[in-house]
C-alpha cells in the first residue's frame, strides 16, 4: 500500500498532463479552463484508494480511469451551472458567464463524451463491468439532477425522497468511483460491491454535511458564504426536517390542548413566516431561520445524521478481508471528506 | 442477405420497443417524444445493412448498437436545436421550445448516456473497438457543431474548410454507423474501413444535397420551406462556392480590362448586395439569389460534385469482395440517401 500523500500526487500529475487538443479553440478552451480549475478530485482519489486496497501495480490503466471520473464530475457542473444560472464556481467565473450558453452546452457534451473516452481505457478484461458501472451511474446522476429541479416547484418534500435524491446526484458517483477501483484491481464481487456501499453512504453523509456547512459553517474556512440555502428557501436536509418537526410539534400540541390551538402560533406558521422575509432583510433572515433550527434542534439532528451515515458507510466494509491497517486508512479519507469544515 | 425492407422493418420495430423509464417524467417524456418522432433512421439503417453484407444472424446485438447511432444523433439535435434557437424539428415543437432550455439540456445529456448504453451491448468480442470508434465519432460530431457555429461569425469560409466541416457534422456518424455493422459481422478491418469511407463519402454527397434542396428543392417533396439558408445568409456549399466564382471572375476582368474596372459592378459587389436585402424583402431576395447562383452555374456545380462524392463513395466498395447483389444493395441505399428529393 502507498501512502495516500502519494496516491494523491499521481492523481495531480496525472490532472496537470491532461491536455486537450488545441482546435477547434472555441471547444476546447473551456474544458481546458474547467479541468484547470483544480478542485479536491475525490473522485478519482476514492477511486484510487480502492484500488490500492487490491493492488500496489499502478499505471495508466487505474489512473486514466479515475480521472474519467472526474471528468464526468465536471461536465455535470457546467450544465447544473448553466440550469442554476450560477456566476462563480471554485473562486472563479463559470463557463457559461466566461463564455456563453452555447459554449457552455457544446464543452459539456464534448466533456461527456471524452469522460466516456478515458473510462474505455479501463482493461479488456473488466471492460464490460467498468462501463456498465459507469453508464448506469452516469444516467442516475442526471436522474437526481431532474429531481433536485423539480423539487424547486414543488411545495413538501419528504426526507426519504430528499435521501433518494441526493442519492442519486452525489453518491452513486462516489459509489461508482469506490467501485470501480476494486473492480479494475481484480477485486472479487463481493468486495467491490462493499465498497459501493462504502462510497454511496460516505455520499449521504458528505451531502447532509454540505448542508450543515451552508447554514453553520465558519465562513472563513468553507470560502463561501453561510446562508445562501437559507436566503434561497433551499429544500436542504435542514430545511425538509425543520419542517417534519415542526408539523409534529403543532400536531402534538394540537392533541394536547382542549381547546383549539390559535394557528397563528404553530411552529409551521412560524417557519412559513421566516421563509416570506424578503432579500432585502437577509442578514436578519439568516440569523432568525439558524435560531429556529437551533431551537428545534435541526442542527444537532444533522450532525447525528452525518454520523450514522459515516458510520454506515465504515461498517460496510467489514468482513471483505481488510487488515486494521486498510481501514484506518478508509477510515481516513471518509473522514476527510465527512468531517471537513470547508 | 435479407431484403432491404426486412431490414427497415427491424429497425422500425426494434425503435418503436424503445421505451424510457416513467419516472423522472420530467427527464425521461422528452427522450421519449424524441424518438417517437420517428425520422428516416438512416444511421441504424445503414448499420445493419453494413452488418448484413458479412452476417445473416441478426439480433439484439447488432439491433441495439443500430439503434444507439439513432439515440446519439437524436441527442445531438435536440442540443443544436436549443443553440440554434429553432422551433420546428420534424414538423413538431422541438424540445426547448415545449419544454423548456434546461429540460432540452439535461434529457440531452441523458440521451447522450443512453446511447452509450446502447453501444455497450455491442458483443464482447468487438466491444472495445466498437467503442473506440464510436467515442472518437462523437468528439468529432462535436468538433463539427463547434465549426459551424464559428463559421456564423466569420466572413470568409473557404470550401475546403466547409468540406472539412460536414465531413465532421455529418459525415463521420454516417461512416461510423457503416463500419460498425461491418465490425459487429466479424468484418476485415479492411472491410470495415471501406465502409466507413463509404459512409463518409456519401456523408458529404448527403450534406451538399441538402444544401441544393434547401434553395432549388420542390417544397412539396422537400417538407420544408425553400430558401431559409438564403434568407439566413448562411454559409452552405452554394454560397461559398458561389463567392468564390465570383472573386475569380472579377480578377479574370481585371486582368482583361485595360481600364480600372468599375467595382460597383462586380460580381462580388452584387452578391454582397444580395445578402444585405432585408428581411422584409425576404421572397424577393431568395429568388435573385437563386438568379444569380443559375448565372454562375453554382446549382449545377452542387450537383456534380454530389454525384462526384456518391461515385467515390461506391468506388471505396471495389475490392471489397462484395457480390454484384451485394454492390447493387448498396447502390440503392446510397441512391436514396442522395438522390432524394426530400
Amino acid at each position: 500500500m502507498l501512502q495516500l500523500e502519494q496516491l494523491y500526487g499521481l492523481i495531480d500529475r496525472e490532472a496537470s498532463q491532461l491536455k486537450m487538443p488545441e482546435e477547434p479553440s472555441g471547444l476546447y478552451a473551456p474544458l481546458q479552463y474547467m479541468m484547470d480549475m483544480g478542485g479536491k478530485r475525490l473522485r478519482p482519489r476514492l477511486c484510487l484508494v480502492s484500488y490500492n486496497l487490491f493492488s500496489d501495480d499502478i499505471g495508466k490503466h487505474i489512473l486514466t480511469p479515475a480521472l474519467a471520473l472526474e471528468v464526468f464530475h465536471n461536465f455535470t457542473l457546467i450544465h447544473d451551472d448553466i440550469m442554476d444560472k450560477a456566476d462563480i464556481r471554485r473562486g472563479v467565473p463559470t463557463v457559461h458567464r466566461k463564455w456563453d450558453d452555447n459554449t457552455a452546452i457544446l464543452s459539456g457534451d464534448t466533456m461527456c463524451v471524452w469522460a466516456f473516452r478515458m473510462m474505455e481505457q479501463a482493461p479488456g478484461e473488466q471492460l464490460g463491468r467498468v462501463l456498465g458501472l459507469f453508464t448506469r451511474t452516469a444516467l442516475q446522476v442526471c436522474e437526481g439532477q431532474q429531481y433536485d429541479m423539480d423539487f424547486e416547484t414543488r411545495n413538501e418534500v419528504t426526507l426519504d425522497e430528499y435521501i433518494k435524491m441526493i442519492g442519486l446526484k452525489t453518491s452513486v458517483l462516489l459509489a461508482c468511483s469506490s467501485a470501480i477501483g476494486a473492480v479494475i484491481a481484480g477485486a472479487e464481487d463481493y468486495q467491490s460491491k462493499a465498497l459501493y456501499d462504502f462510497g454511496y453512504k460516505l455520499g449521504l453523509a458528505f451531502q447532509i454535511q454540505d448542508d450543515w456547512l451552508d447554514s453553520f459553517g465558519d465562513e472563513k474556512t468553507f470560502g463561501k458564504k453561510i446562508g445562501s440555502d437559507i436566503l434561497n428557501n433551499k429544500k436542504t436536509w435542514l430545511l425538509i426536517k425543520c419542517r417534519e418537526l415542526a408539523h409534529h410539534k403543532d400536531s402534538a400540541s394540537r392533541a394536547n390542548a382542549s381547546d383549539v390551538t390559535d394557528s397563528d402560533v404553530s411552529y409551521l406558521n412560524t417557519l412559513n413566516k421566516l421563509l416570506e422575509m424578503p432579500l432585502e432583510r437577509g442578514a436578519q433572515k439568516i440569523a432568525a431561520v439558524q435560531d429556529f433550527y437551533h431551537s428545534l434542534g435541526v442542527d444537532s439532528l444533522a450532525e447525528q445524521a452525518v454520523s450514522s451515515y459515516y458510520s454506515e458507510a465504515m461498517a460496510s466494509l467489514r468482513n471483505i478481508g481488510l487488515t486494521p491497517q486498510q481501514i484506518k486508512r478508509m477510515e481516513s479519507i471518509a473522514t476527510s471528506l465527512v468531517k471537513r469544515r470547508r
